[in-house]
């Protein structure tokens, strides 16, 4: 379990690394938190730089992640940013675009398996070779604290805004949201929103602990873990999170609402927490004031319109 | 000439139609003001709602605009919000695109005439037929004073950032700039930036007023206008403002960058302002801390990469 403690020693490890990325209010009552504006286009350089400035010097073999998604180009671009070496696994049905982003970034990129769990594999033995320093994408303290760190700001830049009761946040393997309930624990509700065909942290609930979950949809490329972590489960279960699903639509239709009225870039997770409020599945009391996290823009823009 | 009174009398005015929009920080002493988040996609709805909240009860011909580009369509969202008719002109070139656009907003678009001249020719016309209150895209008072309420915004946001000496901001007829420069005046330097194949305001300061030029390159959808508007000139060279040029390449290549770094999604004349920082066309002296406007959106995401 990760406390607020953890998130705000984070938030001073990481402090000048990541952008502080602003709020803006939608409707009355809606913020929106442009975490889409961030470094390497999402919330994952948080957790990134604090696993990594939290570790003490970086071994000479760098460090590892498996990922070619938003954690793997976080990954690449704080390595590049702090100096140091960064190896990248992706299974083999990665997009050529990502393993050019990747590469782009500085990364060395190794292609091997057919799912993302052959390339996870692979890493950890690697890493076990090399000694360097592995990088989950959500299921380790140092990247939960990291993410957190979100929520603290957001917490921060609300009160100037009226407050808020409320944060909806998308759901892949947990790492975000166990972060940020852990951060506002006492001063607001965080709420889970999730694909309802990637229902993880659901079924974890709902099942007493994280289980493995079919992976599909529009949300499979950035919400795409096959099961919550265990410390998102432990962490958002002591926290009293629900979780909520969502439709593939639904989720559209708010990412097409974030381009037509904000002008903003977001990939389907990046839209899922708002589709939770247009689409009724989170219904606020008469009053309440909402935080939606847009969380990621590593999208092809072209499918904006 | 239009002053700060007048500024902060369209603030006043149109507080609760306009997004304030949010700033960001780029590297140390840069902050961008991100107004390409805004209602319709730019600036433009902040004049568009001064001119028809100043001008008393709206005729029921309703408001008349000529343009094809991003003050059409914010006349026409302005239009909506307050519940009166928008009748907007365009040149019979205008894209379709543009056309479907306006027409989703629910405006009345009349398509006449090889040129925009000729569509603003006839916009004055049928406004003298009908009464329609008549949007300037730049030359009005109460459009200058409404694009005003950008810097005061701006100002305010800067001081919790450590303040800022000077704002960069693009210029088309000069609407913005000069609504900014009057907001302004007394606490920060104003600088012009303009495509070096549109440059309306570096000429009208050469030749002490406004005079034609030729209009192309990739500024021209956005900054097209062919001779800076008079209130324009008068308020600018009253505030002292400077007229920089950049070169497409450089507004392309800073396009790129807010896209890249931000995921920022912008249209060649919100990036600039930003390009006479990159290119070395501006550049601050040191500890000098500067704002960029990022000042449109209304652009084909599927260019952006």
């Amino acid at each position: 379990m990760i406390t607020r403690r953890d998130v705000e020693e984070a938030d001073a490890r990481i402090a000048g690394r990541v952008r502080r990325t602003p709020v803006i209010e939608g409707e009355p009552g809606l913020v929106l938190k442009l975490e889409s504006l961030q470094h390497a286009g999402s919330f994952k350089v948080r957790g990134a730089f604090n696993r990594i400035l939290g570790a003490g010097p970086t071994p000479d073999a760098g460090v590892i992640a498996a990922s070619g998604g938003n954690h793997g180009v976080a990954v690449a671009y704080a390595a590049r940013v702090l100096g140091v070496r960064a190896e990248i696994f992706v299974p083999e049905v990665c997009a050529p675009i990502k393993v050019a982003g990747l590469r782009a970034l500085g990364a060395h990129v190794t292609q091997t398996g057919a799912i993302f769990a052959d390339a996870y594999e692979a890493s950890a033995k690697r890493a076990a070779e090399t000694g360097a320093l592995e990088i989950h994408a959500y299921d380790q303290p140092e990247v939960v604290a990291g993410q957190g760190t979100l929520g603290l700001e957001l917490i921060g830049q609300a009160r100037t805004l009226g407050g808020v009761d409320t944060i909806l946040v998308a759901v892949g393997g947990g790492g975000l949201i166990a972060g940020v309930a852990a951060a506002v624990a006492g001063e607001a509700r965080v709420v889970a929103v999730e694909p309802e065909r990637i229902p993880t942290l659901h079924d974890a609930m709902a099942h007493g602990g994280p289980v493995a979950v079919e992976v599909s949809g529009v949300g499979a490329d950035a919400l795409g873990a096959s099961r919550a972590g265990r410390i998102a489960y432990e962490t958002a279960r002591a926290a009293g999170v629900r979780a909520l699903l969502v439709t593939d639509e639904a989720i559209t239709e708010a990412r097409r609402e974030l381009w037509r009225d904000y002008r903003l870039a977001t990939e389907h997770a990046g839209a899922t927490a708002l589709a939770a409020l247009r689409s009724g599945a989170y219904t606020p009391d008469p009053g309440e004031r909402v935080a939606v996290v847009v969380c990621g823009a590593n999208t092809d823009p072209s499918t904006l319109t």
